[in-house]
């Protein structure tokens, strides 16, 4: 929907977001009043009260340098950077296994820039393969919602240490990702697309 | 080592101590140079790095109230609070099984309060079981360290909550948990008692 001012042009929430935790950027969620991120944490949350697995997003790795101690209340963090993660974001266990993904939005309409991820994700999705956990990422991208498994990203990854392209394109995503229809409760229903992939 | 100051006064670094991670109240850290959560880190690496498992601490959570943005550099938090974890600290993987447990130290020379853990790690520690992970916690207590699996720790719980004893006595602790003797790389060498547990 688009509003507009009293003079005619166009209100844009995304100006006056400085949250960067609350970014719109992608098509599906600059039309709904939900980010991809509370998307996925009310999904957790689905899941952890329904008894069908658990898992968290971790907090935003903040560097703390200077932390205020005022009597009898609260100490008050004055100073504080926020930090590159060495892992990926969500993590926790469904039916006994391990499972460890990322969620990633962009906005452009061909194609999926692996500028999104960074190497030390990469390094650890390796990981966590390494130890027989499942793991992928969540990519919100052309209008829709998808789960590619992290062995194909890290070849991508490793295409482009290679000297090849920056981005998957959009065919290689819908050839090699599964397609999580959006819903009401769960919204964001990975767990579905797990149990084809991983337990039957 | 003991360092005086010229006047003969006893040097002692606890009371210089403010930040809360740093915390030595343990005998066996107020001997040492490092702290419980420093030993944990340095043996997770060590398995990060030999590829034995993947474990990495959570972020701790904070709630961020106040972000500057200065033009050409990074933003700088102004405001933010410690919040109360919903999780346990420590979590992973290790031979495609979930693990997930929670470190804790008490100078009490003769129990263990039951006051380190709150109501939400113990919820969570019962989620994780019900998914066939491996919970457990790291207690450093009496000069020792102690594996005691989460299932134990629920039990004392709930002693407790039906309006027993608040603490775990020093007896119940050497009878349920193992022992991990502290070696020197990596530090606490927990995965050997997870496999004696449940790898065999």
């Amino acid at each position: 929907m688009t509003y507009r001012y009293p003079n005619g042009k166009i209100y844009s929430p995304v100006e006056k977001e400085k949250d960067p935790a609350k970014k719109r950027s992608n098509p599906l969620y600059s039309n709904r009043g939900m980010t991809l991120e509370e998307d996925l944490n009310e999904t957790n949350e689905f899941y952890l009260h329904r008894g069908i697995a658990v898992v968290h997003k971790k907090p935003t790795p903040v560097q703390i340098v200077n932390v205020d101690y005022p009597r009898r209340s609260a100490a008050v963090i004055k100073e504080a950077y926020f930090k590159q993660s060495s892992t990926t974001d969500y993590n926790g266990i469904y039916k006994g296994r391990y499972l460890d993904f990322e969620a990633k939005e962009t906005k452009n309409p061909s194609s999926f820039p692996l500028q999104n991820f960074h190497e030390h994700q990469i390094t650890h999705m390796k990981q966590v393969l390494a130890q027989d956990g499942i793991c992928f990422v969540i990519l919100s991208a052309f209008g829709k919602i998808f789960l590619l498994p992290a062995s194909h990203l890290i070849g991508f990854w490793e295409r482009k240490e290679n000297g090849g392209r920056k981005s998957i394109t959009k065919a290689e995503i819908e050839e090699h990702a599964i397609l999580i229809p959006l819903g009401f409760s769960p919204r964001i229903h990975y767990i579905n697309v797990l149990d084809a992939l991983y337990f039957n």
